[in-house]
């Protein structure tokens, strides 16, 4: 009861529409079209309905922050700089990467419509949030869709202490008969944000998520966040975030993690690169059959025999859209830091706050 | 000096070139074409002489076994089923995994070439080897490749104890200035081979690696082989794994995982899926500005700080790479565990084995 009512006090619960047009509203006071407006404020609002805290309104404050400095551009629309076949480059022309984003995977998904699969590579944007919120335009376009960035580094490569990789997430979504499947993941062992959060409530981090700056492994997250994160599985995640940095970087003309500048550089563009890449399934199989199989496949899993100690076993997305289904219903959870930070905001570009409670 | 004598005794050293000249004859004398002979020989030789011994010539007695038996055929030739813009579909005819795998990597180059990108899946194929040896073809080509298959199931769901994923391998390969960016990894923690070897060597596993058909870790190799293996990093490389049997065996009508027939069960087809991309470079940017500045990514890693105690910092790729150089000058080393296993098959078909120290 003591550690329920502490969380009680910690947090502030809005409702999720409230939360989305008062970011929406801020976003276009920031200058940002309205509809670019509302597409920004969906990425962090939905993250943080989908129980990815780390990547939701408490990034709200950076992002206005980098319009204000210069670094991010409210007004940049992004355009296509080059288009052959069933691929695409992008010049994000320095907007947020979440209006990059959604540019990009929408014209990888057209491509995919008319070609069977169809990439897009984007350089000169910025951070962009849950690499989910873009490949979950997917399996609404009957498409298996992958979303990926670069970041600025965060880990070093196997066997090594430079920081030279970042730890360069994947999604993967695919439509099924039912929800999507969503796969969400950073390259390293945890997500940065986790150790990020950790560090600004005094958590301690297990062992194994992080290396201080010399390299040895510790349970200190401000250490961690001064020095290295592990990738994932060591060698194998090291190796797929080089590939990462490859497609979203050398394929865009982006800059590559170790030149990505961080978010928290206001005054600097960051030139981070993504990937898209959409498949259309009907291209393929017979919709209605890869639908049947995939609904079975997932349902073999969860109905599967779980692990002592395990409730239930969940596919990729049931997790998330669980936590969302609980947000639409009662409301989204913010930190009182995150609270306060958007408020100082809302107030100085006088915009009322969502009730809340 | 005494575990180096050991090892000398139980290994038979050959040239690559008479093991690959053998291997071809012995498959072609099963049944292949002398093209697809050269070419199932190809790939379990570089195998070996990458240092993947557990996808080598180990594997010669079971693919004959195959053949002999009826699970697989010798004299089918894939065809491509569908093409739809920069996609194609091929139905492998049961033919032997390898000639699937580059009869469909060549296939998606082609597209890529053309539209910038292009993607095949494959049904009705068998076991083919380590994914980078069709990886291996997209730099040949400028191009940047994925190539991936589907397995017999060997790990759980994340939380669960019921074997129903592959450690379903992904190989991503890239061009550069040099030797070719490749990274092959399974979506366990380790191989599975490496386990086999280590079980058949009757050596321990370190913990983690795999769990026994309780779901408790254990460091016999046996019981792991008989239990489980784990998913890389967890929920992670067990969603990964899910969404490889999604591209390999949805898209294609392939078997998913629970349904691919061990390669033992000698006498059944095995329904493998495979899945290739392929991304051709000049669509995207120009390729001499790619090649430099992909070689000084990948130089940097390489002269980046060590951790201590560790010697030189590898891209992925250059392992395999040295392993090859020296195969080349010295030989393949040879278990005599499997030099006697395909002196056996050698003698039933009357072909001679090649020159051995």
């Amino acid at each position: 009861m003591g550690s329920d009512h502490e969380k009680a006090k910690a947090t502030v619960t809005v409702s999720r529409n409230e939360l989305q047009e008062f970011t929406a509203t801020i976003f276009h006071a920031a200058g940002l079209t309205l509809k670019n407006a509302s597409l920004a404020a969906q990425v962090l609002v939905n993250a943080d309905a989908r129980g990815v805290e780390s990547h939701g309104v408490a990034r709200l404050p950076v992002y206005l922050d980098r319009i204000e400095k210069g670094g991010s551009s409210a007004t940049a629309e992004p355009v296509i700089e080059r288009e052959f076949g069933a691929i695409a480059v992008v010049d994000g022309k320095n907007a947020l990467g979440m209006i990059t984003g959604f540019f990009g995977m929408e014209n990888a998904i057209r491509l995919a419509r008319i070609h069977g699969i169809g990439a897009v590579s984007c350089h000169n944007s910025g951070h962009f949030g849950p690499a989910a919120e873009y490949a979950r335009l997917g399996p609404l376009n009957d498409c298996i869709t992958i979303s990926s960035t670069n970041v600025n580094t965060s880990m070093a490569p196997w066997g090594g202490i430079s920081p030279l990789l970042g730890n360069n997430p994947i999604a993967i979504a695919a439509p099924t008969g039912a929800d999507p499947f969503i796969l969400d993941m950073a390259l390293s062992t945890v997500a940065r944000g986790k150790i990020r959060l950790a560090a600004a409530r005094g958590e301690e981090i297990p062992l194994g998520w992080g290396l201080d700056s010399e390299g040895t492994p510790t349970t200190d997250a401000k250490a961690a966040l001064d020095g290295l994160i592990t990738p994932l599985g060591g060698p194998k995640g090291s190796a797929l975030a080089i590939s990462v940095d490859i497609l979203c970087a050398l394929l865009s003309g982006a800059a590559t993690s170790p030149d990505v500048k961080s978010q928290a550089f206001l005054t600097d563009p960051q030139d981070v690169g993504h990937f898209f890449l959409a498949i259309y399934v009907p291209a393929f199989v017979d919709l209605n059959d890869y639908r049947n199989r995939i609904d079975h496949m997932l349902e073999q899993i969860r109905n599967s025999t779980p692990a002592a100690g395990v409730q239930q076993i969940y596919a990729p997305g049931d997790i998330e859209k669980l936590s969302e289904e609980r947000a639409n219903k009662e409301g989204i959870s913010l930190q009182v830091s995150t609270w306060k930070a958007i408020s100082e905001k809302a107030a100085v570009l006088n915009i009322p706050m969502p009730n809340s409670r």
